[in-house]
Order: structure tokens, then C-alpha cells, then sequence
């Protein structure tokens, strides 16, 4: 079976499609300024590719090590391994900019394979970008690589094994290149899940979460990616490495944190043992309102502290409400709409929470909070908004493919900060958005929902969406970026909760972990890659 | 009000002394062949202490930098922490040997006076030790620093102030010279607790605690140490490190876990921001049965599995709820051992369990629990047990004081492993201990209980009770302790689960973390430690 693969301008296959309802369209004029146009993505795949700079003996020792079919050097298979999915990558496609594209694409089928592909790589002074889904959103996959010879995007897509189920112990050992709809359902038939649902989880593969500290939709329930990992085995140009072992070891520092997050800097992650638990036998989805944000941070923030979260729990802000609902635009929901507001929830805010246990745990949780969240002046609003966010749970990115044909600009970003400086975060980083996003006639749309919750804070996902300044859009959104950044920093935000750094990030890391901190991280890096041929320019800039 | 302080030669105070009743004496004749006898250790107090090698100029500049009062070369000050309270530190001790002390006792009033000290030290070339509660066993602060002019105990317990109580975030940021029951009593003000209780809370500190990568008695629920922690501020001799941040960011590696077990080879840790909760209104201890080890095993693995672990689950094997039974010598013991035999019990095991929470969760969960324990064949023995381990929770070692001075040989040892390897690791590591200590007409007695309990898998906690050989004691324990270790590794245990890693672990780190580990962990130290002061010898032996 064919796997489908993301559209080389976009996200998903072209039958994914979404139109844009003429009342959504009305909204967005008047909302935002938009200015109504039709701006399709240039038909990139008919671009010339750059000539590949790969060596022909470096070709030739590649093609001895994995085989003549797992050399590539043709235009679509770098062009599919040449941008991450950010709207930076996508506004470049669209234009016809296919620069910066690997000289080749290499595909091991063995751990092995990827030892002595880096070592001849190291000799032949060739970078090495390692590859998943390519749905990254950070600028992981395009460090510049203008110091090296040639550039190599290794894709992690054979290293595909399930290697060993220990269902005693709830551990399995699994290839990087598995996406999470496929190690799902292989561990559906014991009974098993992973529980790790990012956005992008169509398409994402395992080595992809663990390299860059994914959190997927459940991870309030069932932890981060980094906390699923148990261990991990790492290629790097000066050997193999080994890192984690179950349950728990006292023996000095965690090494095995030095490799989740290295975003291909220190080597290739070819293996990775993963805490599954046993799925869950209930599921349960439903929405509640509350009147405004700071009462439904509160309720968060009562439920963590009272050791009720849900598995999900999703707080959309006003506006993100009030958006979600003209997007949706059922008849329901404006029925719904008028019940909120005459109970006081006009500016309400929306909360998705998700239950998933046996349904004796599910029932007795779901009671507990739900008195909670009452006490905060919540008001259920039943199964349907519930069900209708599991529905759509993936298809954030489809929409956004529509939004960008039609001249708008939408990106999301996302930082985390205690409880006690959220509200100040949130202020602070949507503010910056609108100013620097506002020209005359002209407003962004800022929306932010909190995404994941722990007992000493939470995360914010912002999503913006503008009219497109159609001569200089990277600038548009790069200053826009920028602005937020400092901002949310400045508050006590962190860089990232869970998009990681590549190079986009690259230039505020100092300012999260400090100069020693980087420092320490050249440091382990000069000792596993000294020549720097490991995805350069991601991570430190 | 004056603190208590461990004694010199074995734990706490006198005043806590414990003694062994006849039948106890006749049961250990009986059961190892112990040779009565009494072994009182010497009066180190009075052995002179060798000559301070700290060079005056050194003295000088320190007292300049943390006063005079605070300076000190005296021996009672050096001998104080001049050893750890391993077996092998307390039989060197009790036998008159106080070799290894550090040449003076510094105490530093701040971050940057450690900062300073450090500074100094490298300059002077002076190694330093960072000392906390010297609750250690693992001989962490006794490393080889036979390379450097001195050596310098470097005691945090000046660095004992909570700077900030973030209740709202639950995070409090403190000094690591802080202990647990100094922290706990300050945090019961406020309604919260941080719940870490290792054995050697009433003198181990917060420092110790991060430096060794510590688990508790109540880990199972509250989490181990590490996960305890959300930031750390690390003086080392090239500047300082500010690591962590919470709740959570995916901008890198995670460096916070590279401080935590790092046991003073990078710097000094000189405040920790900790994740505290609120205060448990209910706690609930109780006993229970199990017919035998694989029952007992399986019916926690089934807890972990089905989310219902107690907050404190603690596990004997035969041998140590048979010990436990004669230790404790009640009538009323006697007649519950008759009742369980009757049951079938015979070799049965203890399970204490703990609940710690508000009273309705600790009933549902205790209810759901318990339907659970009984399908495994366990039976409920009541809360008499329970709040019997609770008021001895910290007693092991007073207890070990009386047993040392009559001649005999205990000692603990700590690993983890996957659910899968525990039964294999429990059998090798027990056999290797008893081939090792038996000699004619002698052989150890052998406890094992499972301390921490995991999805994953479990810890696995052996107390060694034999007859000394007076000629050898340190040569017949090291001859054990290595047999025990490679037994334990080979199967697919930790090095150590709680203990960390010395001096005396050292020899098998590589053995864990592989060769690449061990030279990623020199690569840090030498970028934050380039003259290698801080505490030589330990981790990487």
C-alpha cells in the first residue's frame, strides 16, 4: 500500500481539500480587511531542480552501503525532503522558490547502514539532515549546509521495524520511521496504545517526535513524547550510542534527555524504545463554556492541583471561540451560541476535555471534575462540540492550505510559562501580534487556546491570521515573529512547548538556556560529530 | 536550635540506640551463624587528624571571600564529612581509620561566593566536594584527589533559605543545604508538601537529593526526585548555570536531567526549583499478603497496569517478611503469621501500601486497588502493619548501628529492572550474594523488597545481613558487592536505582551508559571543569 505524502506546497493530497463557505469569507472581510483574491501555489514540481553537487564517488560508496534504489538523486525525491511544512516553507513554495534543496536523498535499511553512511559522509565532508515526515514547522530540515561539500537528507523511512513487543512490560522497540497511524494500529491488535496524537499525526514519524520533544493532543493525559521514551539508540558519525534504560537508573545524568530534542545534531535516532500502555477501553469527549479566559484558567489550574485533568483539555480564548464557531457555522451551534450568551457567556471561551480509560475510571474522573469546573462557572455544552473537535482533530493544516490560496496569511505559535505568568504571556504575545500585523484598514486575527496542562502552568497555542502583504510576505511574518517572541520571553514564556527549535528558533536559544547552556551543547556535539556535518545551522544558528 | 547530626561512626545520636532482643540474637546464631561477639567501634573523635595540606595563601583568600567563621580546618569539622555512611565507609570508621578527609570545610553564604570558591580553587588547583547531608553510600564524597594540592569540603548547609513560594504555580525555589523536614515543616505552612521521604530524610539535604538523582519511600506516587524538580542553578568553575524551566519547553536537549546525578563533577548546585503540592488531607498505610514473590510481583505489575498503584508500595520477598516477622517479635505477629500459614501464606510476603490524598480519592482508589490485590491471592492484614512501617520508616539505620556493633556484616544494594527481568534479576542477583558470603557453617541472610514500583517495571532493594570476617570485613563485602553487580547487569538491571554512582559504582558506569556516554559526560565536565576539581574521582572513577 501506497503511503499518501504531503503535497509538496501543502499539506495533504489534493482530495483533502477545503472551500471557504461565502459567510466565512464575509467574516474574514470584515473581521480582518481582507482583501478577497485567489493566490494558488505556483506548480513547483515542473521547477528546474539545481544540478546535485554529491560527488559521483560519494554517490558511488553511498549506492555500495544501502543499495542502488535507496540513492536518489532526482528532482521529486529531494524536492519532498527539501522544506518542512512551517508558513515560512509554504509561502517560499508557493512562490516557486525551491532553493536550499538536498543534493540527494539516502534511505538505510539498518542502523548499520546509517553508521557508514555518516562515517563516509564525514570523509567526504557531505551533510547530513536527517528526514522523518518532513511536517516539522521550524525550519528543521534547512540548515545551512554552505560550509559542506554536498547536503544528504537521510529518511529515516526504511528503519520501519517493529523490533520487539515486551507487552509484560509494556515496552516496544520500534524504527524512526514509522508514522503514528502505523505504529497505532500494529499495537491496536495487542491491545496497546501509544497515545501520542500531534496535528501532524497523519504523516510524523516516531523519530520525528523524539528528536524534537513532541507533544501531541493527549499529552496532558498521557504525557509528552519525551516521557513516552524509554530509550533510544543513536548513529553518530563517531559510533553507536545507546541511551535509557526502563524502568528507572540512578547512574549519573540522563542521558537519554540529550538525545530527545538533538534535532539531528548529535547523529540519527535509528531506534526507540517506547513506554505503550494498554488502550483504553472508554472514550469520552465532550465541550464546556466559561464566561471568560481567567475563569477557565482557573478551572485548569483547580482541576491539575486536584489531580483531575482530563487526557485532553483544550481552552480556546474568545476569539478563538468566536471564530471556531463562525467556521463551523451550523445552525446548532448558533442555537448553542444563544444559550451562552444569555446565561453570561458572551465573550465565552470554549473547553474541549477528552476522558480515555476503562469506563469506571473514565465515569468517576469525569464526575469529579465536572463539579470542579461548575464551581469555576463552566457550563457543559454537551457531546456533539466534543465529538465534532475528534472529527477534526487533524485537519487544522487542510484548512490552512485553503486559507493561503485565497491571499491570507495564517501561521500558529506556542510557548508555555507558569500559572503565575500566563496571564501576562497571553497579553504580552497577542498584543505584539496585532501590533506588528496591523496596517490601516487592516487587523490580524490573534486566537490562542491552551493546548496542554500541568500542575505549574500551561501551554499557548496561538494561530494568526492576516491579509497577506502580497510583495513582502516572509517579512510580513518575520517580524511579526520576532515581535512575539520577545515578547512572550520577556514574560517568562519559553521558546517553545512543543515545535522545537531548528533554525527559526536558532537565534533566541541563548536567551531559554544561556551561554553556558549552549555551550554545553557545542560541547557534546564536537565530541559525536567533530567535523559538524550533522543537520548544520539547526539548533545553534 | 541546633541541629541533630549523624555520629561519626554510624548514624544518628546515641539516644536512638537500638538493642537486639535474645530471641533476635538466637534467631541470627540460628539463621547465618553468627558468631556473638561485640565490635564496638573506636573513638575516632580522638585519633588525630592528619595535617591540613591547604596552603595559606588558599585559606587566605577563602576566608576573604565566605569569613572567617566559615573557613574551617579543624578536625572535628574535617571529620564530619570527610566519609559517606556506606558499610565500607562505616567499617573504615569504626575500625580507626580516618584516611581521606578533606583538608578544610568551607561554607559558602551564597551563589556567588561558591562561584568565587570555585574560581579560587582552580586557580590554586584545590579540588572540591561538595558536601549536603553525607547521607551518601556510594563513597561520593571520598573520590581519589591525590592529583590536586588539596582538598576542600564545600558544605551548602548556609545555603538553606527558601526564596520564593510560588503557590499559585506550585513551584518554591530553596537552597540545596535545606532539608527534607526543615523544607517539609516550612511548606506545611502553606498547605503543601514536596513528598520526598528517602530513608535518610531527617539528615540528607536538597542538594544531596538532586546530586544523586534520589527516589523515596513515597516516589511511587509523589515521582523521584528528577521529576520533583523543575529548575537548577549549578555554580561551576567557569560561571553559573540556570537550567530548567517549567512546565515544560521542546527548545533542545534537556539539560536540567544533565545537572540532576551529575554528584558535583560539573559544580555546585546552589538553589533548585522544586514542584511541590498540595498537602495529602488523608493518609492511609496498610498490610496485606501475598502467598508468594511471582503472586506479589504480578499483583503490582497489575496495579501499574490499571493505574491503581498506591502512593508507597512496598514489596518483601520470603526472607524479608520472615526476618521482618522475628525483628518486630509481637505476640500479635505471631498469631497473624498462624492465620496466614492457615491460609496458605506460609512463605508469604509483606506488602505495605500507602495512600496520600484527599479521603475520597484515597477510598475510591483503595477500593479499586484492593479488588485487584485479592485477585492476586492477597489478603488484607490490616493497618496495624502499616502503621507499624510508617513509625520505623527511618529506623534501618539505627538498627544497622546496634548489628555492627556485634560482629556483623549489613549492608544494602539497589537496582531496577523491565517486569520482564525481574524475576531473572531478583534470582541471580540473591544467588550471587549468598555464593559470595557463605563460608562453612555460615551463610548471609538475603532480603529483597521491591521499593518502587513502575508500569515498566520495578526496583528491586536487597538487605545483606552475615557474620563479618573480622580479618577482611571491606575485602568480604567488595567480593559480594561485585559478584551481586555483575549478576544484576548481566540479567538486565540498573547499575542503581537510587543509590547513584561514587566512586563505588564507578568501575561499571561504562557498563551502563556505554563507552560513548561516558566520554559525552567527560566532554561536559571538561568544557564546565577543565582543570577536573570538582569532586575527582567520583562518576568516572
Amino acid at each position: 500500500m501506497e503511503r499518501a505524502e504531503l503535497s509538496l506546497t501543502g499539506w495533504g493530497p489534493a482530495d483533502n481539500a477545503h472551500e471557504l463557505s461565502n459567510s466565512v469569507r464575509k467574516w474574514l472581510r470584515r473581521e480582518i480587511g481582507w482583501n478577497p483574491r485567489v493566490t494558488p501555489p505556483e506548480a513547483v514540481a515542473s521547477v528546474p531542480t539545481a544540478a546535485t553537487r554529491l560527488p559521483d564517488s560519494t554517490s558511488a560508496a553511498l549506492i555500495e552501503i544501502v543499495g542502488d534504489d535507496h540513492v536518489r538523486t532526482d528532482g521529486p525525491s529531494r524536492l519532498r525532503r527539501g522544506a518542512g511544512r512551517s508558513y515560512l516553507d509554504l509561502i517560499r513554495r508557493r512562490g516557486g522558490d525551491i532553493s536550499g534543496l538536498p543534493d540527494a536523498v539516502v534511505l538505510p535499511g539498518s542502523h548499520d547502514e546509517v553508521l557508514s553512511v555518516l562515517r563516509r559522509c564525514v570523509a567526504d565532508d557531505i551533510a547530513v539532515v536527517p528526514f522523518g515526515g518532513g511536517t516539522g514547522v521550524v525550519g528543521g530540515l534547512t540548515g545551512g549546509a554552505d560550509e559542506h561539500r554536498a547536503v544528504v537528507s537521510l529518511d529515516v523511512a526504511r528503519l520501519n521495524a517493529i523490533d520487539s513487543i515486551d507487552a509484560k512490560s509494556l515496552l516496544v522497540t520500534a524504527g524512526p520511521g514509522l508514522r503514528g497511524p502505523e505504529f497505532e494500529s500494529r499495537m491496536a491488535r495487542y491491545g496497546l496504545t501509544l497515545g501520542h496524537f500531534p496535528q501532524s499525526y497523519e504523516f510524523a514519524t516516531l523519530g520525528g517526535y523524539a528528536a524534537t520533544r513532541s507533544a501531541g493532543q493527549a499529552s496532558t493525559g498521557y504525557g509528552r513524547f519525551a516521557e513516552l521514551v524509554a530509550g533510544a539508540r543513536l548513529a553518530t558519525p563517531v559510533g553507536s550510542w545507546q541511551v535509557g534504560r526502563a524502568p528507572a537508573s540512578a547512574a549519573g545524568p540522563d542521558l537519554l534527555g540529550m538525545v530527545l530534542g538533538s534535532e539531528g545534531v548529535l547523529g540519527v535516532i535509528t531506534e526507540l524504545t517506547l513506554r505503550v500502555r494498554p488502550a483504553p477501553e472508554a472514550k469520552h469527549y465532550e465541550g464546556w463554556s466559561f464566561p471568560s479566559l481567567p475563569r477557565g484558567l482557573e478551572g485548569l489550574r483547580q482541576l491539575a492541583r486536584a489531580e483531575l485533568l482530563p487526557d485532553i483539555a483544550r481552552l480556546s480564548d474568545p476569539d478563538e471561540t468566536r471564530a471556531n464557531i463562525v467556521m463551523s457555522g451550523s445552525a446548532k451551534v448558533n442555537s448553542l451560541q444563544a444559550l451562552l450568551r444569555a446565561r453570561g457567556h458572551g465573550a465565552g471561551c470554549l473547553l474541549i476535555v477528552g476522558w480515555e480509560a476503562d469506563p469506571g475510571t473514565v465515569s468517576v474522573r469525569r464526575r469529579a471534575a465536572s463539579s470542579l469546573l461548575r464551581r469555576y462557572e463552566a457550563v457543559r455544552i454537551g457531546r456533539t462540540v466534543g465529538q465534532s473537535w475528534l472529527a477534526n482533530r487533524y485537519s487544522g493544516p487542510y484548512v490552512r492550505d485553503a486559507l493561503l490560496d485565497v491571499g491570507l496569511l495564517v501561521e500558529t505559535l506556542e510557548t508555555a510559562a507558569s500559572w503565575s505568568d500566563l496571564p501576562e504571556v497571553y497579553e504580552a504575545t497577542r498584543d505584539a501580534l496585532i501590533h506588528s500585523l496591523s496596517v490601516p484598514g487592516k487587523q490580524p486575527l490573534v486566537m490562542c487556546h491552551v493546548s496542554h496542562v500541568y500542575p505549574t502552568g500551561a501551554s499557548l497555542c496561538f494561530t494568526v491570521l492576516a491579509d497577506r502583504d502580497d510583495d513582502r510576505p516572509m517579512q510580513q511574518w518575520l517580524l511579526a515573529k520576532r515581535a512575539a517572541t520577545e515578547a512572550l520571553l520577556s514574560k517568562g514564556g519559553v521558546l517553545t512547548h512543543h515545535h522545537a527549535v531548528g533554525i527559526d528558533h536558532a537565534p533566541w536559544l541563548s536567551r531559554e538556556i544561556g551561554d553556558l547552556g549552549v555551550a554545553v551543547l557545542h560541547a557534546v556535539k564536537d565530541r559525536l560529530d567533530p567535523t559538524g556535518i550533522c543537520n548544520p545551522g539547526v539548533l545553534f544558528g
